[in-house]
């Protein structure tokens, strides 16, 4: 089942669309009045896609958005009824998929989820690329931290350090990033990192 | 002066757009009757924004949009006239910055390019911090592999094997991630890295 979580305070406008979805494939719409406590809405629900239909994204909304965004991502399609420059970015910026400004459109719907949820997903890909890659570079450095205290407090070669910290991450069954960054924490309560 | 590429084959549609876009302030409307040798044209006009009027993107232009993106990426507002889940996700995927099916309008074509515009630049925004990460991870990588080389031919310590490379960078005036890269080609073919 597709869930499609649908946001309007205006009970009138969101019921034809809502007789829209509804009357799609496997689609079950839930109504909310408000975006406020989006996020707990969303937490509950579980949504495949967000429509939100409102004059223009006000200030508490965005910020619901932004907290959605970071906390659990999903497409969101925002029919807006007007629009300048600046809440436009701000929009895009809080995680919307596809802002639509004065086009609501019930026949377009369906194609306009469409490109919401392949334009969210792009986005995903490229930011979970991002935080692996952040990732990976944070690992090697506090890999890099944490040999250099044990070469130079226990005089061991760079591959001998290396070496102790693979074990000592396996023997915990951690990864050497987390198990490095560990002892580098523990090595600075001692106030020698 | 805001330039605007309106790509599309059938002259008689393409000039409602076109009196729209005319119509704007400080607007420059650059025609152009197909969507071959797009990288082309877009190298040769430089548009702030390309819009492009098609039935649905076929394999050549999504394969142009493709080059574009990658050479010389710019927003790109995409009116198809139908559209499935896979012709979307490959345009959105190609590099289109606002794909809309069945809806063009001209009286929304100015809130579109704003729409197309934020959502170009938020993703040019990630592309940019993942290059650059991903650079950052390969220069440690690199510079790490030039160390363990210098460590072991010349019998140095990491501090003084790090020093080395530096002064080499900053003597030839090159980052220091690029100087370890030569250096690491350069002693591979001597088979010595």
């Amino acid at each position: 089942m597709f869930k499609v979580m649908l946001v309007d305070g205006n009970a009138e406008r969101s019921n034809s669309l809502k007789d829209e979805l509804s009357a799609m494939d496997a689609t079950d719409v839930i109504c909310v009045d408000s975006s406020k406590d989006l996020m707990g809405q969303v937490r509950q629900h579980a949504p495949d896609v967000i429509i939100i239909e409102m004059a223009s994204p006000d200030r508490d909304t965005l910020e619901s958005l932004r907290t959605v965004n970071r906390e659990t991502p999903k497409p969101v399609v925002f029919f807006a009824q007007h629009s300048d420059h600046e809440t436009t970015e701000a929009a895009i910026n809080a995680g919307v998929s596809a802002y639509i400004v004065d086009g609501l459109s019930a026949s377009r719907l369906s194609s306009i989820m469409d490109v919401a949820i392949a334009n969210f997903k792009a986005f995903q890909k490229l930011k979970i690329e991002l935080e692996d890659t952040k990732l990976r570079l944070q690992d090697r450095k506090d890999v890099d931290k944490a040999k250099g205290i044990l070469m130079q407090h226990r005089n061991l070669s760079e591959e001998e350090a290396y070496q102790l910290l693979r074990k000592m991450a396996m023997d915990r069954n951690m990864k050497i990033g987390d198990a490095s960054r560990n002892f580098v924490a523990a090595m600075s309560l001692l106030g020698d990192a």
